[in-house]
């Protein structure tokens, strides 16, 4: 049976944890009162369903269960994690997380998505405090890893848990404090903007392509002190400081009070921002940052670094190992990412070529030709591949390959791929010779170890099966 | 003859700097006295021609050459743009400035790279004070493209076409202000940064993962405000500021204050840092860095979006578009990425296939198949593909390709392409078999218009050539 998570207020950040737990295979009883919410939800879970698959190089999970449900009290009731996310008002919120405790499970952990308020204010009116925390996601909560989690730390300890199997990166902070630890930061560039705005020293759009071509794409891999630390170069951290500590007495550091949001200054920000993005729909720019964030994502886990590194680490998890020899092996089953289409609206050639680059390596592996094999200094290398093009699909179809091993004889190995559509249309074949190889000399020669061994027993077993490119 | 630029202090910045000038084809002469220089400056050179040609799917011009003279006059004497890389200290600059301004040219652009001080100031003593400019860039210099120019409107104008030919975001900051714009707001987070260290809210590290697993990854691609106009939905940017306005009254702004960087803070802060990345030493996290930027930069050039959408503009004015039909085209012409390589360490089987796809753009684009005739409702598929994998190639090696025409009748187009290492290898051959499709229907059709016209006439030329199939 699959686990089960409340969302209690649906709108961006709650709709954005429903869709992350839906996607994940968790069931979601969706609470909120707003005749609209149903609505709400669909088109976060639809964004969420274009975007999250394409971050991992397997299918994730079945989908869960929406339960759009009439009470609060029925929502919470089942649920392992109740996560609250209704308007920042502190009274509500105490209000509505004493409701929720009078209705869940004892060992349910409650999490509230607030930005601004410490654990301790929302357990004010709590006969059991411990239970509830602190999980403060990031828009898009189905992308972005991010949850700061503040509270009792067993309790923590087990958010940890869920949150990681959802994907999330779960940043415990020990001490808590209003704001946690990113709006701070996000705060201190937000008011230090709308005083240059203010005084006229740049648009809402220069300010933006300050951060989006400088050092926004410095922090989407490493944050602020990671590359500063680069910036001081040998001599460390400390000379680093050293050398740039001073400028926080310099004179701009002055400017530290709070602007007055006057009405001037609100139309003043809200036209800049029309001139800048007025051109696109708020859900023409929510698409346009998912497939960015997609990509970005996506080649931070060719690196293996940061949250890239996440995303592998989770891919392991969704990995098939099964072997069955009796019929070809499943070796790819994957959703099809948007950065892999091309103007045609489908995907690229290029890609369906890569698609059984990886089957290949799947079966390397089966066969024990695998990361450790390789770095033992043995590999297959690709000699020639064919491959004829039957169907189109497109970004988001779920597709799957099966590999059938033709000839594996000493250093040779011929695979013959079926590219399959979930829908059942056979899209592509793949005729793909590989050659054993020695990394050291990089000439061919034959296998050795575990892969001498399995490799015969492999391609016995497929020499039954019926032969594809006969008949 | 090439252009050539002056870089008078040569340290992480300058030589930054100068990366980006020679590998943008424009010479360079160095002045900096420091006996270590010319090391340094190829330190910084070697990451650059690592990473920047990888942003461009088209080989950049020449590198141009790098001069280290003697002396500052020699320097500067011929050079178009100057540019001023020496200590952040006024006095120093100035003297600096005016022994550039004495010895180079009146046309000259004088630029500091300065991140504290306003134009005014540079200029104080100054005869000729609209020649000096900020032109203040981001590390690394060769991989960001953000440079904030403050100063002269004319002098800034001529600068913007210099620096947008190099590759650069020439934004130019209107009024000038102490530390321009991104620095204000990167100062902004150091400030609360160093005080949540202070107060043991939280580790270098744990910021650090605030910024990259949350914002960070939105500010590679949106920045701040239009981050928030998507946060404030339909409703727009008035009324985000109305329902997030007030938390600049909340009691976490109140921290305003500079934190005294005293000994302890600098060791806390140093030992921290340590913890974190003293695994990797600084050459490592540098190319770490170069690697992920290429990635994150490579992305958003497939969303063509922001830094993306700049590149992809440059691109064009790489690409090659002659045309000689008493040969094989050149179709492709670029140095290969390192988000294109495998654990094996070359460049992976699935990558000549984008190759020889790129190719096959390429012969389109040249019979008329551009994106307008896609546009209009017909393109090619890719029906069949052989790839023979003849030799390995690796990350940063220039390869091109020619491609022939061997068939080209009515519906049916077949390519015959040659990838070589600019070595002069052969590394591999595609056959490609592709059909005239109308858009529509998906099925296969004539060609139309300009493409019925030219084709016979490219199949014709193509036909006296030798068939490297019969060979």
């Amino acid at each position: 049976m699959n686990r089960l998570a409340a969302i209690i207020g649906g709108g961006v950040i709650g709709g954005g944890w429903a869709a992350r737990f839906l996607l994940m295979g968790w069931d979601v009883n969706l609470y909120d009162p707003d005749p609209d919410a149903l609505r709400k939800m669909n088109e976060v879970l639809s964004n969420a369903r274009r975007s999250l698959p394409a971050l991992y190089e397997h299918k994730l999970p079945k989908e869960g269960q929406l339960n759009h449900v009439a009470t609060l009290a029925a929502a919470v009731k089942d649920a392992d994690w109740i996560g609250e996310s209704i308007p920042e008002r502190l009274d509500l919120k105490q209000k509505v997380l004493g409701e929720i405790q009078s209705h869940c499970r004892s060992d349910a952990i409650v999490a509230s998505s607030t930005s601004g308020f410490k654990p301790s204010e929302l357990q004010e009116k709590s006969a059991a405090p411990e239970q509830i925390i602190v999980a403060h996601p990031f828009n898009p909560v189905y992308l972005c890893p991010l949850a700061e989690l503040v509270g009792n730390a067993e309790t923590i300890k087990k958010a940890q848990a869920i949150l990681s199997d959802i994907g999330m990166y779960p940043l415990h902070i020990r001490k808590e404090i209003d704001a946690h630890i990113a709006d701070r930061l996000l705060e201190a560039v937000w008011r230090e903007g709308l005083w240059l705005i203010k005084d006229d020293i740049a648009t809402t759009k220069e300010l933006d392509d300050a951060i989006i071509y400088g050092f926004g794409l410095r922090w989407a891999q490493m944050g602020l002190f990671e590359t500063y630390r680069i910036a001081g170069g040998e001599a460390g951290m400390a000379h680093f400081i050293e050398q740039f500590g001073p400028c926080l007495k310099w004179p701009w550091t002055k400017l530290m009070d709070v602007p007055d949001l006057t009405d001037d200054l609100v139309q003043k920000i809200a036209s800049q921002s029309d001139a800048q993005s007025g051109h696109h729909s708020i859900r023409e720019l929510e698409r346009i940052r998912d497939d960015n964030l997609v990509g970005i994502l996506r080649s931070l886990k060719g690196r293996d670094w940061a949250a890239g590194a996440l995303l592998n680490t989770q891919d392991k998890t969704l990995a098939n190992d099964e072997v069955d020899l009796s019929k070809p092996l499943k070796t790819v089953n994957r959703v099809i990412p948007v950065d892999w289409t091309d103007y045609n609206g489908h995907m690229n050639e290029a890609r369906y070529g890569q698609v059984f680059s990886d089957a290949a390596d799947k079966v390397m592996e089966m066969i024990g030709a695998d990361a450790e094999y390789i770095q033992a200094g043995h590999s297959y290398f690709t000699a020639e591949t064919t491959i004829k093009y039957l169907d189109e699909c497109h970004a988001g179809d779920g597709v799957y390959v099966t590999s059938q091993i033709l000839l594996g004889e000493g250093k040779k190995l011929r695979l013959y791929h079926q590219m399959f559509h979930d829908d059942g249309r056979l899209l592509a074949t793949g005729n793909q010779f590989l050659l054993h190889v020695s990394l050291k000399t990089r000439a061919s020669c034959p296998p050795v170890g575990v892969v001498a061994k399995s490799l015969p027993r492999f391609a016995q077993a497929h020499a039954k099966l019926p032969n594809p490119l006969e008949g």
